[in-house]
């Protein structure tokens, strides 16, 4: 009985796929620092718990498919300041920004099409576009250009009669890379000349540190613009499952609301929870980004420190991808989980490989998440420091 | 700028799709009794809001990709209570019974294949084999046999090449039928001939009234049997956004275990929450079992005395479907909220055409869930009648 080829090639996550490793590694009583997921150890902001406890119903109802109308307003005027023209009916909330993701491709892309993707990207594309049974189109960023983008003509030559999108993510996941604006105007550009969606993952949109963010909705795009978001890393809540899809796109907005329709609605609780923290401000965030801005220079320091591992300082998000001197890094990841010990503990680091869709690429790099307090992200660069001279240092290449 | 076919075809939710309308008829003044939409007004269980009100992190992390150990645990002991054979591997944990449905289409069938359905169905099937490019071969149920299979041979000359899977859904929405297990066993025997997946959705399990239910886990069909559930109806928790997906065949397993890695994880607060829901026993099943079969009778007694119309006593759910004396059911629903008023108020029904694949099919028909309380169904059941009888009772055929 065989199962489908699509559910058999869906891939394990490259974040999630050495977990059993880890769970081992912890029952044999060693410490894991992980830092191969992107959850934040932040506190969910007070107004959360606050506001869940006293919701209003005591039957648990299906919402809005598209969303409760205050919260859908909440988030307007939260893009309102940030500068954006963004009215309550423009948004629709979805479970997660996953769902974001998947109902742009499903609403801009019949099976067959094609979307620009810029590699390393975020790995969960690939199984969103197999679901979705669309190609994804990689176009390269290298480490040495700090993951920024190539020359335009590199891109515009990967647009063919199937491509419909560009699906770009800045600040990046899994980079930490703030495309400036002129790279944000060239792709709008493109998808002018070339008549292209830009469906624009703006996860990270307010862990900038020092450059400025540039959002597809400052572009002029009009009716082909497209804003993924997520409720998850701004107020480390990402069990709450709340996301969103942003559009002046009437048909796109129609589209989003029919297969909203479909699953019913989002969390209910998660959306009356959040609502009271869409009215933090600069204190908020500027407090979130100091202490995730002092973690990645802990962890840059000292990968720069470590022999033979390349590595840029990103300006956002909270990743930083960086090529190690072996020649697998997967290997590598899971020798550190099995085999290696300091002081009783090791790191977890997720394999370069799973963020690339050209075969080959990326499997001496990692993906670093500093999404622990400074002490345990300088012990966990430590373990990767001496796990690396341990290893034995095998060349890359 | 076009966007997909697919987005452009999605179709609105006929439960949902006369919102406006009703929305139009509040903002009047009107009390509308809403029998549109399967949303039960019963309490979600104390140990619901008791359990949430003690969730011990001020982290709202992501959870397992899977589901948490404890809350899989959970329903795989509900499961071997109801008789079946189920460990905690053998559940994955969804967000809602509708990623459970679009996680077994993905998983089973590649884009261009085909799921056997039942018409009347869960309309949004339709959606959900739309977003995964599977075609639904609908076999036609009817009105005058309680909406009971038609007989073998009728069913399995619709399995074609590309036929993957039958989905079934039983006790039925929207139609309340429970299939017996002859019916059960004949289907598993098509699926054993002809090597198709049973997906069986069971969200209806507990909503029996005299019949019993024959669950797809008790008919030997091993790897080819899937099971679908939510807590949604079972527990009044609809807005939670949880169900599962179970099942015994290692190779669905994993693809289910991707699918749900690349969505990160279903809402983290709400398994918490329902666990100890999951060892509510017979006094709290046989309660809302009572409850609901009492409102069946408020509901099928006042539709048989509704001169013209066609209806049978379902057994299960809380659903009944009726052909109407009318041409068009939409057009009548639309006036009811548009221009009928009964003592201030009116009824809001859901239209029956969107429940069937074939096109011109349950133009006449309309469903009823009976999800109010008893006085508020038999006075929606009056605004019903009334309502028909000043349309004039255009005759259907």
């Amino acid at each position: 009985m065989e199962i489908s080829r699509r559910g058999a090639q869906v891939p394990a996550s490259p974040i999630r796929r050495l977990v059993p490793y880890a769970e081992a590694a912890k029952k044999g009583g060693a410490t894991v620092y992980h830092t191969n997921i992107g959850q934040p150890d932040l506190p969910t902001p007070d107004g959360f718990w606050a506001a869940l406890s006293v919701y209003p119903s005591r039957v648990l109802a299906y919402g809005h498919s598209a969303g409760s109308a205050e919260f859908r307003e909440g988030l307007a005027g939260y893009y309102r300041r940030c500068g954006y023209d963004v009215a309550a009916e423009d948004v629709t909330v979805t479970t997660g920004g996953s769902e974001a993701i998947l109902f742009a491709m499903l609403a801009t892309c019949d099976p067959g099409d094609e979307v620009l993707v810029f590699e390393p990207f975020y790995t969960n594309y690939h199984s969103f576009a197999l679901s979705a049974g669309v190609f994804l189109v990689p176009v390269t960023c290298r480490a040495e250009d700090g993951y920024h983008l190539p020359p335009p003509q590199e891109i515009e030559v990967r647009v063919g009669p199937r491509t419909r999108a560009i699906l770009a993510c800045s600040p990046n996941n899994p980079t930490g890379t703030v495309l400036s604006r002129a790279e944000m105007e060239s792709l709008a550009g493109l998808c002018r000349r070339r008549r292209l969606f830009f469906l624009s993952d703006e996860v990270y949109r307010e862990f900038v540190y020092g450059e400025k963010h540039t959002g597809v909705l400052e572009l002029g795009l009009g009716h082909q613009a497209v804003m993924l978001d997520s409720i998850s890393k701004r107020f480390s809540a990402c069990g709450a499952r709340i996301g969103c899809a942003v559009t002046k796109n009437p048909a796109l907005q129609k589209a989003f609301l029919h297969l909203g329709q479909a699953r019913l609605s989002p969390p209910t609780l998660e959306q009356a929870a959040a609502l009271p923290l869409l009215e933090l401000g600069p204190d908020y965030y500027g407090r979130i980004q100091k202490e995730y801005r002092a973690r990645r220079d802990v962890v840059v320091d000292a990968l720069e420190r470590i022999p033979g591992v390349v590595c840029r300082r990103p300006a956002g998000a909270f990743y930083v991808m960086a090529r190690l001197p072996v020649a697998n890094a997967e290997d590598f990841a899971i020798w550190l989980l099995q085999s290696f010990r300091l002081r009783g503990a090791t790191v977890m680091v997720a394999p370069g490989d799973g963020f690339y869709a050209t075969p080959g690429r990326g499997k001496d790099e990692i993906r670093i998440a500093y999404v622990l307090e400074k002490s345990a992200l300088a012990r966990a660069m430590e373990c990767l420091a001496e796990g690396l001279a341990a290893y034995g240092g095998v060349p890359s290449r």
